[in-house]
């Protein structure tokens, strides 16, 4: 397959890429890449498609959101997470539905705070239960046999500097991250949340 | 207790009203209410504030959302559920949390299509899932004892009009739905989504 992962530069990008090079032409899109991409920016995410061509799997592990004490989040935290993580990774979708061959699927990338809370991720909860809703609802309408799901990792092995921000979570080695992006890429299922941990 | 009831007039805000009101003073805001609050407007929402006093209980039955194929929707689409619908409500807590008593609780107001798909729900069901996460976020990172939960309906008996965008789904009856409010506000629990339907 030819697969465009858009945000290879992270931890999970670099994940996925691991679990799924070597079988398959991996195009590697982010912000400073060869396939540059600014997924706050529509026009941005039109070049990305028309740069990489036609392609039978989308990957997006991109996203940011401010992690503050509920107490000071402002509107505009709540605003920046839903524009930088969700309507980032949605936008994808919604320009690639007419672009991923047939038969083709996307995976969004979310996490653990849509179903559990740690301190300060109250924004990030949010643009991840957000980002789960918006798969299971896409699943059924994408034409052509299209596929979506998400995956949803719980604080990864590979990032030491977040474990203090989730004490006892379960840490996930990248090689089973990595296994969850094959299994939407490679599989037959649709509207899934993949939950890890 | 005293409650500011958000969003009055609506089939949800009724529910709420009718099955609290003779046990409670309840306070009605709306757009257009003798307590006027329009939520995409943070001045707006402490002017309700101010005007309601202390209250021991904030329920907010509002929100809109696009509702479209997959195909239609627009980031601006998509962007108008977040503001309305998320933001709005989050604000509402953000803006309340130093005014409401001790030991006071806030209630949103989800949907089922945070967990189930229905043609041109994508926006709704990404607005849901957000409000809901949000709620099991926040709940911990409340002060002074406060509360929060989401009251997440399937679609309403008192509205027979969306029936068909609703195939099989249970009708909720309004004095169902009341109840849950009631849960929320006279009971104990936090963080919790009452999943009707």
């Amino acid at each position: 397959m030819r697969i465009l992962l858009v945000g290879a530069g992270g931890h999970v990008g670099r994940a996925a890429l691991e679990a799924l090079q070597g079988r398959h032409e991996v195009l590697e899109a982010s912000r400073k890449g060869d396939i540059p991409v600014d997924l706050r920016d529509e026009s941005s995410i039109r070049a990305m498609y028309e740069k990489a061509g036609t392609v039978d799997a989308v990957i997006c592990c991109t996203g940011s959101v401010p992690f503050k004490p509920l107490g000071e989040l402002s509107a505009e935290d709540f605003r920046s997470g839903f524009e930088d993580k969700v309507l980032g990774q949605v936008n994808v979708v919604r320009l690639g539905m007419d672009r991923v061959a047939d038969r083709g699927s996307f995976t969004l990338t979310s996490g653990v705070l849509a179903r559990e809370a740690i301190l300060t991720g109250a924004a990030a909860s949010l643009a991840n239960g957000a980002l789960e809703s918006f798969v299971l609802a896409a699943a059924p309408e994408l034409p052509r046999g299209l596929r979506i799901n998400a995956v949803s990792p719980s604080v990864l092995e590979a990032a030491p500097g977040y474990f203090d921000s989730f004490p006892g979570f379960t840490r996930i080695p990248s090689d089973v991250l990595g296994q969850a992006y094959v299994k939407s890429v490679e599989g037959i299922q649709t509207g899934q949340v993949y939950e890890l941990g």
